[in-house]
C-alpha cells in the first residue's frame, strides 16, 4: 500500500505538527540548573555570552554531514519557560541554602534576549562550522546547551544517514521501516522524519505519516501468510471484475493459472503452499489494486514467486494490475534476478506487457555496504525497504555535536586541549562558502564577525586554523554567507519551510558538493578554513592561555 | 549537587508518570492495518490467536538479557483505540476501494479480549524465551506488533547495557550522563529509566528525576570554568562560616591556601590558572555544602588540583567539607592516582581527616570496556558519569525482539526458514525455570500450555529445540514459572512495581546466574530447552510443514 501525499494534499487538512511535550527545559542537564545558581549568585547572569554548537568529525567515516533538528531547536526557543511545578521540582533537588529569590528569577526566565544564528536546515555542514551560534545573557545561553545539543545530534546523524543511502541507492526507491528496532518511540519518529529529509521516499510509520505528511508504505507480514493453512480458510472469493460485470473466483482462477505455471518453472505442485496462495488471493480481494505480496514465506522459487505469479494473472484477468514482490530473506541480489526471470517468462508465455517489470522489493537487514554490495553484483530490485541500520545509525550511533562557550562580554574565549583538534575557534564568527568556477564548492572560511565577506573574483586567503604552514588563496566565483538570524526578540524570525522544502535543499546541497567528497570509499576531506586574520587571532590567545612550563 | 529521592520521596508528592502522548495505536507500520483490512475481508478477525514477543541472540556478546519496557506495554494496552483523527487519517492514505464499515468497525476496536502474559519487569531472560505471550482476537493482536516491539526492544537493550556496566564497575557509583547524545528527546529520558532499572545510581537528566523519581546529579561545565579570566570578575566573595558568624572573603583564604600548596606540589604560581579559582571560589561560594569541580579545563597536576585544593581547604577552614572533583579528559586512571596522591598530601599537611577520601568521578567517553581496563590497571576513581556508549548502546544499538504467530483458532503455527536459529517454536507455550542445589538457574524449560508443570527433585527431560542428540535429565530443586496474566478484560491486572522495586528485581535475578554466564569475556551461554513433548511436536509440524522437494 502507497500513498503520495504531495498529490493528496490538498485534500485533507494536515494537523500543524507541534512539539513533543518532553521537549521542555527541564529535559537537560543537572549542571546547567546549578551553574546558573552560581552564575547568578556572582551576578554574570546578565554577561553577554556567544555560544558555537558545532561538530568535529563527520560521521560514518565520511567527509560530509547533513544538518538537521533547527526547526525544534527554534520551538523549544520559543516555548522556553519553567514551569511552577518545575521550579518546585528544582527546589526539591537542590541544596536548602539556595537563596528564594533565585527560584523566582528561574521562574521569570525566557529566551526574548537570545540571538540565535544557525545555517538553513538540510544544508550540508563541516566540521568546526557552527551550526548555530546563540547570543545572548549567559545564564540562559547556558541553559539551552543540553536541549539543543539533543534536537541537533541526532536530527543531524539520522538525516546524513538517509543522504548516505540515497546516494547509494542511485535512483531505487528507499522506505524507511525501522520503528520497531528504534531507540524508543521517539527515536522512532524522528528516524522517520530525518530520514524522509535526508532523501527517503517514504515510511512504514503511520503516525509519521500523519504528524509529518510523509508519504507511507507497507503491505503484510509473514503472520499474514501463516495465519492461512489451506483454501478452506478463504471464505470470501469472488472479486468484481474492474470494468464491471458479475464477480469471479479469484481462487478457481489463481489454482488455474498456478497448474500451469508449476509446469513452466519446473515445480512439483505438492511443493507450492496452498496456505500461502490462499493469503495472497484474500489481500488481492481487499487490495485488488495495490497487490504486493511477501514471497519468501516457505519457499521463493517454489512457492512464493509461483503462488504470486497465479494470483496476479487472476487479477490481471478481472483487469486489475498487480504492484508486485517483497523478499525479506536470503539471497536479495539472486533472488530478485530469479523474480525479474520469472516475471519476463510470465510476459513472454501470456504476453501482458507489464509484468515483467513488476517491482521488486527487499527489505532484509539492509544498510548502505548492503546496496553498494548488491550494486556490484547486479540485481534486479527497484526499491528497499530499510530498519535497523538506518534507525539506529548502527555504524555508529552519536554525532558529536558541542557546544562551546566562544566569547563573554566582548572577550574571547578558549577552550585549549592537549588534543589540538579539541581547541576551540574563540569569538563571534561568521562563515563563509566559497565556490569555484565549475559550481563546486571549494572551501569553507570562518572569519571574525568584524571582517569584511570575501568578495566575488577577490583573492581570499584561507588557512587552515591549526597547522601554519597549510593556507591557500582562493578566488572564489560565488560566496554565500552561511548564517541567519532565525530567532530573535522571543521569536522565529524565518519562515520555517516544510519536510518537502528541507529534503530539496538536502538534494541541492550535496550538488555542489564534488563526487570524491561524497564518495564511500576513503572520500576527499572537504576544507575549513579560518581568515588569516582569524589565525593570528586564535594563536595570539593559544599562547597567552597556555601557561610556560617548566622542563624539570 | 546530587539527591537521593529516597530519603524525600514523603516530601514531594511525585506527579505520577504518564505516558508519552506519542505512544498511540498509530505509532506502527502501515502494513498492521492493511493486513488488518484482509483480516476483515477474510472474516478472520475474531479467530483468536496467540503471539510470542521474544529475541533470538543476547545482546553486547553477552549471554543474558534484562526484560524491560512492560509497564509501557501495558498502559499502551490500556488506552488502546483510534481517534476520530486517526481513523480520518487512515481512510486518507489507504485506497478508495476500502469498504466504509470496516472504519467503524476499526473505530470500535479495543485491546479488551486481549490477554498478555509476560516475565516479570526486570527478570533475566534468555533468547526464544517469551517475554510476552499476546492472546486474543487476531486482528487486534497484529495490530499490537509494532508498538509492542518498539516499547520493548530499547528497554531491555537499555537495561541490559546498563546491567553490564553495573557488574563491571562493582561498587562504584555509577550515573548516566547521555541525554545530549541519546537518539531523539524520548531516547535520553527512556535512557534515564532504564540505565537505573540496570543498576545505575542516578542521572544528570532533570526531566527524568522529575518524571520517574531518580535522583540527580551534576555539578558544573568547562565553560562556567571558562567564563571567568580573572580574579576581577568575582565580585561576590564573602561567605559566612558554617556555624555562624562574620563572613570571610572565600577567595582570599583560596589564595593564601593556593601560595603553600604551589610549593607543596613543586608547581610555578604561574602555572596556575586565575580564571579557574575565580570559577571554582564562585561556585563554593553558591555551593558550600556540596561543592564538586571539574579540574581538567587547563591543567589537572598544575592547575586544576591545585586550585581545588586551595578551594576546599578555605571551605574547610569555614566548617564547610567539600564533595570532590570530576575529571572528563586524558589519562583517567593515572590522573586519578595523582589526585588520590594530592588529596593524601594535604591531609597530611594539614591534618584534615576526610581529605583523602575526597570523591573522584571521572566521565570521558566511557564503556563497559573503559571501566574492566581501568580496574586492571588500577585507579582512584570512585564513580563515573557515562553518556554516549551507554544511551546509543554502540556497541549494539538494537535488540532483534520479533513478534510471531505461534498459534490461530487452536491450529499450532511454526515459521520456517533455512536458518534453523530462525525457526519458531509453535504453540501456546508456558515457560518454567529449574534451579539447582547452590541456588542458581539451571536451565529454562519451554512446554506445552496443557502439559504439567516440572516438579520439585523430579527428573525433568530437557531437550535442545532443534538438536537431536542435547538432551539431558534435570531433577531441579526449585521450579518457578516464568509468565503471569498481566492484561485482561480490558485493564492491568498486576500490581504496577515502581522503579526502585524493578531495579531491586533486576539485582536479585542476576544473583541467580552463576557467574560464568554473566561475564565479559567468552561467556558460558544458559540453555534454554523444550520438554520431550514440545520437541517431539515442533519437529512434526516441521516435517509436515516442510516440502519434499526432488533433487535435479
Amino acid at each position: 500500500m502507497s500513498t503520495d501525499l504531495n498529490h493528496k494534499s490538498e485534500q485533507i487538512h494536515a494537523k500543524k505538527m507541534g512539539q513533543n511535550g518532553i521537549v521542555q527545559p527541564l529535559l537537560t542537564d543537572l549542571y546547567q540548573i546549578t551553574m546558573a545558581y552560581a552564575y547568578w549568585k556572582a551576578g554574570k547572569t546578565e554577561a553577554n555570552a556567544v555560544f558555537d554548537l558545532f561538530f568535529r568529525k563527520n560521521p560514518f567515516h565520511g567527509e560530509f554531514t547533513i544538518f538537521a533538528g533547527l526547526e525544534e531547536c527554534l520551538k523549544f526557543l520559543e516555548k522556553f519557560c519553567y514551569s511552577h511545578s518545575d521550579i518546585e521540582y528544582i527546589k526539591h533537588i537542590l541544596p536548602a541554602s539556595i537563596e528564594p529569590e533565585f527560584y523566582e528569577y528561574l521562574g521569570s526566565l525566557t529566551a526574548k534576549d537570545i540571538k540565535v544564528y544557525a545555517i538553513e536546515e538540510g544544508t550540508v555542514v563541516f566540521p568546526r562550522v557552527p551550526l548555530l551560534r546563540v547570543e545572548g545573557p549567559l545564564i540562559v545561553a547556558q541553559l539551552l546547551e543540553t536541549t539543543l545539543l539533543t534536537l541537533v545530534n541526532y536530527a543531524s546523524l539520522m538525516a546524513t544517514n538517509a543522504a548516505r543511502y540515497r546516494m547509494a541507492a542511485g535512483k531505487l526507491k528507499l522506505f524507511e521501516f525501522g520503528l520497531r528496532r528504534a531507540q524508543g518511540p521517539d527515536g522512532g519518529l524522528s528516524a522517520s522524519k530525518y530520514s524522509y529529509i535526508g532523501g527517503f521516499d517514504g515510511t512504514s510509520n503511520v503516525l509519521a505519516g500523519k504528524l509529518f505528511n510523509i508519504p507511507v508504505k507497507g503491505t503484510h507480514a509473514h503472520s499474514y501468510v501463516t495465519s492461512f493453512s489451506d483454501f478452506s480458510e478463504l471464505t470470501e472469493r469472488e472479486l468484481q471484475p474492474k470494468n464491471g460485470g458479475f464477480p469471479k473466483n479469484l481462487l478457481e482462477l489463481a489454482v488455474h493459472f498456478r497448474k500451469r505455471l508449476v509446469s513452466i518453472f519446473s515445480v512439483l505442485l505438492s511443493e507450492v503452499n496452498d496456505g500461502e496462495l490462499a493469503a495472497f488471493v484474500s489481500f488481492a480481494l481487499a487490495f485488488p489494486e495495490n497487490f504486493m505480496a511477501l514471497v519468501d514465506t516457505y519457499d521463493v522459487k517454489k512457492s512464493g514467486l509461483i503462488n504470486f505469479c497465479a494470483t496476479a494473472l487472476a487479477l490481471h484477468e478481472l483487469g486489475y494490475k498487480a504492484v508486485g514482490i517483497r523478499l525479506d530473506s536470503g539471497d536479495l541480489a539472486y533472488l530478485s534476478v530469479v523474480g525479474r526471470t520469472y516475471f519476463k517468462k510470465v510476459q513472454e508465455e501470456y504476453g501482458i506487457p507489464y509484468f515483467s517489470s513488476l517491482m521488486i522489493m527487499a527489505s532484509n537487514d539492509i544498510n548502505e555496504e548492503t546496496i553498494l554490495s548488491l550494486n556490484e553484483q547486479g540485481h534486479c530490485i527497484d526499491s528497499f525497504g530499510i530498519g535497523t541500520h538506518l534507525v539506529t545509525c548502527q555504524k555508529q550511533p552519536a554525532l558529536g555535536c558541542v557546544y562551546k562557550m566562544v566569547e563573554l562580554d566582548g572577550q574571547l574565549k578558549i577552550k585549549l586541549s592537549q588534543d589540538v583538534e579539541k581547541v576551540t575557534i574563540p569569538g563571534k564568527k561568521d562563515a563563509y562558502r566559497l565556490f569555484g568556477e565549475a559550481g563546486f564548492a571549494l572551501i569553507d572560511i570562518l572569519q571574525k564577525s568584524e571582517e569584511d565577506a570575501p568578495s566575488i573574483n577577490q583573492k581570499v586567503l584561507c588557512r587552515h586554523p591549526f597547522q601554519e604552514s597549510k593556507r591557500a588563496f582562493v578566488k572564489p566565483s560565488k560566496v554565500t554567507k552561511l548564517h541567519v538570524l532565525c530567532f530573535d526578540k522571543g521569536n522565529i524570525c524565518q519562515p520555517l519551510k516544510n519536510l518537502q522544502e528541507i529534503r530539496k535543499n538536502v538534494e541541492d546541497s550535496l550538488k555542489i558538493l564534488r563526487p570524491d567528497i561524497k564518495r564511500n570509499l576513503n572520500p576527499t576531506p572537504y576544507k575549513v578554513s579560518v581568515s588569516d586574520n582569524l589565525y593570528n587571532f586564535l594563536h595570539t590567545l593559544w599562547l597567552q592561555n597556555a601557561p610556560i612550563g617548566e622542563l624539570s
